[in-house]
């Protein structure tokens, strides 16, 4: 691993267009790649694979490296970037997606950069299960896989998720998509049976509520940091899940111990993510701000 | 305080009619002074202060009595005691009010009784305001007053809600009647709020995700335990709230980190009653099972 590249993850690079109480926002970079790499880069040299159109700015390119992402993971390809256009409920929890265009991302075949390929860690972050799965037949070196998901590849993939999962460590859904994913009601229910599908951990992400991890050994509950005010939730999950992985990836070990703090300061992140638009505030975050508000947040639930 | 009571509390005294995925269940012991009452006998000798009609069973008065609760501030009326009818989605959270009628519930004038008088605590749990109001003018020993509301008393009787909230020491609503009462939206601005109206904690109940308490010094988070599978959810912010208040009664001082661990065990306690239906989980419940559930959930946010 000559290059250091100890986490990659794989997901949508996007080009959002965002409509909540403040107003409609247009070419906002976005994408699952975009916030879990921006959100890992704080805590390991984090390797980034998707792909973007002839449309995509250069401007957005810079914001990835001015992050300190590797980008030899990103392919170029003719014609429009992935779109995605959501509009926000006054809750700014809920939302509605009004347009979906994949553009190139529906002929999109990622090829594993060479350097990538010995990475121990790896987060196979929310995009077509068969991409997830093609990606992971080519990374030798994984030893901590986690997989992120969403109830469209739930409804339309749903065999090949699975296989995902069973070749996986870690997934990570949210209530509704864990329910819809197993068919279980209480989420005690839902983690065994993703443990049947092959996975050692399950994270059930609850957004403003925090997470719940769920092991063999037990289960461990992490709050969310309370934002003073959102301004854009938009991948605040891949931001979670993003941080998360790096701060794994720079521990190295995997344990209950290490997934909490993992957890702990994926949360202080998270939360940051949300105070501006798109990855805005992430690039303006210093280590020391997250370790400060990881600090908080333990303070905030110690019992 | 001859007869040590430490605690009162007042509420609906009602009779339920719940449905559920699980069926639909009439004649249930229920109301906001039974949940409250039946989760602070646990920890202290409580006074119950409510009003029942004349079709109010032997048996349900009974087991007021098999969980150690006082019922000296119980009144009995000619007339239907308070009833209520819900039905609980499918996610076992959300229900519509099918019915509500207000029986001898509608001329309540409650009259605390002279051995309450003292009690040091006093929680106004989810009842008219003005009778919350009334019984506060003759509470002559309270040092901690804590009210619980609901949306239609934030519609119906806002001033004189606020008035109450006003005298009191600790104000718990859900992160919706908290938005509603005070025109604010991130929950940071609606507890400074509240402060403003004069109380000096906030406690934002959450359900399933657990609770936040707001005070000048801080905030403090506080998971919910993970129920293995929720049978009936009615009453549990009721069964919260008195557990909690039961917990600082019998411990006396009010404080950040007694106020921790009185959540803590509410969060234990609350879990317990949606485990059956009514109140029969609480009457077979033991304090040692309270004790243990505490200590799980407090290992489940180490940090």
């Amino acid at each position: 691993m000559e290059t250091g590249i100890r986490l990659w993850v794989v997901g949508t690079v996007g080009i959002d267009t965002i409509t909540t109480r403040k107003g409609r926002f247009e070419n906002q970079l976005g994408g699952s790649v975009t916030y879990a790499g921006a959100a890992a880069s704080f805590f390991t040299r984090v390797g980034s694979v998707g792909v973007v159109g002839s449309d995509f700015p250069d401007a957005f390119l810079e914001r990835y490296l001015k992050l300190g992402m590797d980008v030899a993971g990103i392919q170029f390809e003719q014609g429009p970037t992935f779109h995605w256009e959501g509009v926000y409920e006054a809750d700014m929890v809920n939302r509605r997606t009004i347009r979906t265009d994949l553009g190139v991302l529906e002929t999109f075949a990622p090829q594993l950069p060479e350097n990538y390929r010995d990475a121990p860690f790896v987060l196979l972050g929310n995009i077509n299960p068969d991409l997830q799965l093609r990606l992971l037949d080519q990374a030798r070196g994984a030893r901590f896989v986690a997989v992120d998901s969403m109830d469209l590849w739930i409804n339309c993939a749903r065999a090949t998720l699975v296989k995902v999962i069973g070749r996986s460590h870690l997934v990570t859904l949210n209530d509704s998509e864990a329910r819809q994913l197993t068919g279980q009601f209480g989420l005690r229910q839902c983690a065994a049976a993703l443990f049947d599908m092959g996975v050692e951990y399950v994270l059930i992400k609850k957004g403003e509520h925090g997470a719940l991890l769920f092991s063999r050994e037990g289960i461990a509950i992490i709050p969310a940091y309370p934002v003073q005010e959102v301004c854009d939730p938009t991948g605040a999950g891949d931001t979670y899940a993003g941080a998360f992985m790096g701060y794994l990836a720079e521990h190295g070990t995997v344990d209950l111990p290490n997934l909490r703090q993992a957890l702990l300061h994926a949360s202080a992140v998270a939360a940051f993510g949300v105070e501006d638009m798109s990855t805005t505030r992430l690039e303006a975050l210093t280590r020391a701000e997250i370790d400060t508000r990881a600090r908080e947040l333990r303070e905030m639930t110690a019992l």
